[in-house]
């Protein structure tokens, strides 16, 4: 039991090979972020709404392991789970899979800041209880 | 002759690769980008100068022809040439070599926009001047 | 009537936008990628199939017209046609479409070549015949 | 005293832009490895000299964290050294900064397989010693 309730999942493009015949460890990267996307739609009215209220959230970490290497054209799924909120701060953990093969895992940090001044403010009460809701029902 | 005067290069990222062993058809969209920056810094002040007195140039058109394949961590040059200025119009030429040899060939169209409204603008005088003036020493 | 039989859908990605704010115009063309090869799972076996057959298709040309912006969430419909098969070479056309509204439209060409001397070789009838099959299906 | 002897610089790029404004995260993690085939340009004859040698080198891990937001157009220095080599394993460190201004900072683990059977394989002793020697020269 991974303790993951969200998933989503991704198509290995073939823009995102490399040379080495397997999706480029960059990519992953940009997995995340489409699984954090689709998250905040499932949870909290969508990453757009966030930032239609004038909050952005930047990535203040990012940290993969890679355990097998992923191919052209294959479906993963990508678990992701949010948590620690603290002030301005959150962070989500991951988990990469292929036919329920651990492909990658790792986590990101990440920070609220006002639109207008990017300037460091608490993540809203709102969003707060919408992720604190969607992991309580998930455990 | 191919009549271009300026040009810059770029260094091809593993990143741009992809599993057919070859640079990655997207990454030379990319690369003629890097050539329209490093044209207008040389020859305008720079792109960021141009989004600093509030224009924006819109990417309208793109069109590539790609004659050979380009290989991870070769340096190929990018020749670009700008013309066909008519009220917020412009185009960009570009003919891509590694060592003399055409790898890859094709052009832009831009158009300028008010960074507050979007709505077309005339590409102002003195970048207008400043590209006429760089393509006629060049001819 | 934009006689186009296949789509498929994309969802733009926030590291697919720019500093302007919109999707980058390069991102365009790695959706048309993904609409080829969604075109030939459909149609074709898919393009790994392909691939494992020996054959690899290049990319020798492509033009995209811009004609309205896209922007980070939205779900944007790229139509592919294939056509134009000619000994080793055939072409794709394009329409990008959010709400039935034209995005960006365009092309492009490609080649197949054995996948263990990159020579030319026809594009063989059992995929030629996919092909002729799914347009002719479509009209 | 930061304790790198290497560094390389890159510009950022418009297309590694997102809607944020400032450079994509995922841009960061391309950019460790534009100074890893420098180092290894500059200390071991090139990562392409490795791949002829029947070695592919695969990413295993790679942590960043963002200290600063990176903009359009900006020159960052990518310091980076390599070092912990065991058997098939080797660990990049990175510091990206502006201006002698802390931006980013992390690592990345690597492990050397066979490019023929993808199995890992001690890292050759002949890149071990170039490796040994560069640090050694730099401390």
């Amino acid at each position: 039991m991974h303790g993951f309730a969200f998933s989503t999942e991704v198509r290995v493009r073939f823009a995102e090979t490399d040379a080495q015949g397997i999706a480029h460890h960059a990519s992953f990267v940009v997995w995340l972020e489409v699984a954090r996307v689709a998250y905040l739609e499932r949870h909290a009215g969508g990453y757009r709404a966030i930032r239609d209220k004038g909050i952005e959230a930047l990535t203040t970490e990012v940290c993969l392991r890679y355990h097998r290497a992923a191919y052209f054209d294959e479906t993963l799924t990508v678990w992701a789970r949010c948590g620690d909120l603290r002030g301005a701060r959150f962070t989500y953990e991951y988990r990469i899979e292929r036919d329920g093969e651990l492909v990658a895992d790792g986590y990101s940090r990440h920070a609220t800041v006002d639109r207008a001044t990017y300037l460091p403010t608490r993540v809203p009460d709102w969003l707060a209880e919408a992720i604190a809701t969607a992991e309580a029902s998930s455990s």
